[in-house]
């Protein structure tokens, strides 16, 4: 474990995204998204991720110089083809077309094909919020999850993100994979060599399971609820819509044809549609009633939630959005912490572009 | 347990929202609104509720002549104040405006203030699909559900729906409550003197419980997820995400303050706004992409995750909707049954308003 500042990561990744052949902008705009989830404490999509977004470029599955457009709108409505960029580039470009349809007629909605993997969706739906919006990001992603009553992978972890502007308070920043836990839950008890708790994944005959190393062997990731008396289906129909949103209203690819982040992994055959996708929303909160009413009125919620009872053994009751703000407060102070592994992944980067990390 | 025909039970379902002022219009888009959840096998929502609806409109709760009106808004968005009508009557309209918002802008999206409980939620949300609209609807309701880490009662069961079209295959249909388990589960173990499996509910003080009947002791259902350890923040800010959209934007009373159900229970005290809140959206498919082009990658979509491998023990892969759509054709044919405590509860309406049933 080493630890490192904000700007040295910032550094580093900047100079690999450029070495890919980003432009300035787009380089700056996706180590910014990148380094979003280190900050957050998200370990599992930051730097960690940078090698497999290099090999992604190495295997032509990213187009470093994506020509990124609209290719369908109406006032309060985009489809936006990402044009096979970094989904850390697409997406802010997505997130401000929909922010600027706000501005116009009370909200926008964007969905996106032709993209690859976008960082944390809370980054992107944050975006909003510095113009009195909410803001809304999601995605689809590979599929690791089986459905209810299925042994058959066919969902990403695909996350939902919600950021809801207050005004004395922070903002409530909700942002998760709609699974029981997310796969980079799965890497850190791996690299513990620590079982999983009941109730996150199954194996590939579909039984209860605590091998944190199923999904290696054919084995899923479980909706959110788990099992269906503790409301799967309402897991695997949240995965469901965020898939249909992000990718069949853009002509994405879906499902079980959601393309691989790793890039070893062949393509799916017979794709429906191009690459992944996300779904954007802003709205417009004085488009609602006026912003500051609505801004003293969250002040109350959250304070109101914030000061609930707590249960026996618990401090406090959190809000979306506390501990990942917590967490980048710490580590703009006091640094970034990686794990030797991705060190060793960094150093490995670093010889082949020829830099210094 | 006795059967009765949709039409038995819509006669008389009309003539007891008649009883209480309605408009002929207004009964007939309740009863509608009503006994869908009968038909959809929903029980919970149906005709067992009518008494409690009935019993705040005795307590001066219910508006039997709303003048319903919209209050602010965009091309996209609007504001509808429900003068305390009853849900059932002001949902419809609020869809309305949502969907004709969509046919001029795309999408529509409208926040209610100032109204009462709207029977199941996907009712609403499908209105969007014969319009080749996506269609969603959310409510808030009284506080029954203790947010992670907490022992204090903050949210409803605050259900999403959304419906989505699709052309040979019939649509996707989700609605669910937020939380591992709806309130109407608890009502049917209470009626068969069952327990509840682990994970719905636990005691005032927060500990474990499978008592069905721990909401009339001071305990709380749980988020969806049950657990930290399986994902119970995810389902807590599902249902604040709702409680916030239905009610903060809207003006009417949010989390602990949300006006309770059973009208023998007190209003809560300094409420931050009017009466329950809704939130509904309208997406305009051909606003993305054709129609035509959608709806047959919706089939696919369907085609794909309904031929799923399932696991052993199970026959088929459900998609969401498939279980009320399969149990809406038995009873439309069958008829619905109602237990005798609802029947029982129907003749005591029938006595008050001198009707027969």
């Amino acid at each position: 474990m080493a630890v490192y500042s904000y700007d040295q990561l910032y550094q580093f990744t900047f100079s690999v995204f450029k070495s890919i052949g980003c432009s300035d902008t787009d380089a700056s705009t996706a180590t910014i998204g990148l380094i979003a989830a280190d900050l957050r404490g998200i370990d599992s999509h930051g730097v960690a991720r940078l090698s497999g977004y290099t090999r992604l470029w190495e295997a032509n599955r990213v187009n470093p110089k994506p020509d990124i457009r609209i290719v369908h709108e109406t006032p309060s409505t985009a489809v936006v083809d990402g044009d096979a960029g970094l989904g850390l580039v697409v997406a802010p470009y997505a997130m401000k077309v929909a922010i600027e349809k706000a501005k116009n007629v009370g909200t926008g909605w964007v969905s996106v094909s032709n993209s690859n993997h976008f960082g944390i969706a809370g980054h992107h739906a944050m975006m909003a919020l510095e113009h009195d919006m909410i803001g809304m990001a999601m995605t689809n992603a590979s599929a690791l999850v089986a459905p209810t009553f299925s042994i058959e992978r066919m969902l990403g972890t695909n996350p939902i993100a919600v950021a809801i502007p207050a005004n004395e308070q922070p903002p409530f920043v909700a942002d998760f994979a709609t699974t029981t836990a997310a796969n980079g839950k799965l890497e850190i008890l791996q690299r513990k060599q620590a079982d999983t708790p009941e109730g996150w994944v199954q194996d590939k005959e579909g039984n209860a399971s605590t091998d944190a190393n199923i999904l290696k062997k054919q084995g899923a990731l479980l909706p959110l609820g788990s099992d269906r008396e503790h409301g799967s289906h309402k897991g695997y129909a949240l995965g469901s819509i965020v898939d249909i949103f992000s990718a069949v209203l853009s002509g994405a690819s879906y499902g079980p044809w959601a393309p691989p982040f790793p890039a070893y992994v062949a393509m799916p055959e017979n794709m429906p549609g191009k690459g992944l996708g996300h779904f954007f929303g802003a709205m417009r909160i004085d488009a609602f009633r006026p912003a500051d009413e609505f801004k003293s009125h969250m002040d109350n919620w959250i304070h109101r939630f914030r000061s609930a009872t707590p249960a026996p053994g618990h401090e406090r009751v959190l809000i979306p959005g506390d501990p990942e703000r917590e967490m980048e407060i710490i580590r703009m102070k006091e640094g970034i912490p990686l794990v030797d592994s991705v060190v060793e992944d960094l150093r490995v980067i670093a010889q082949k572009f020829s830099l210094t990390f």
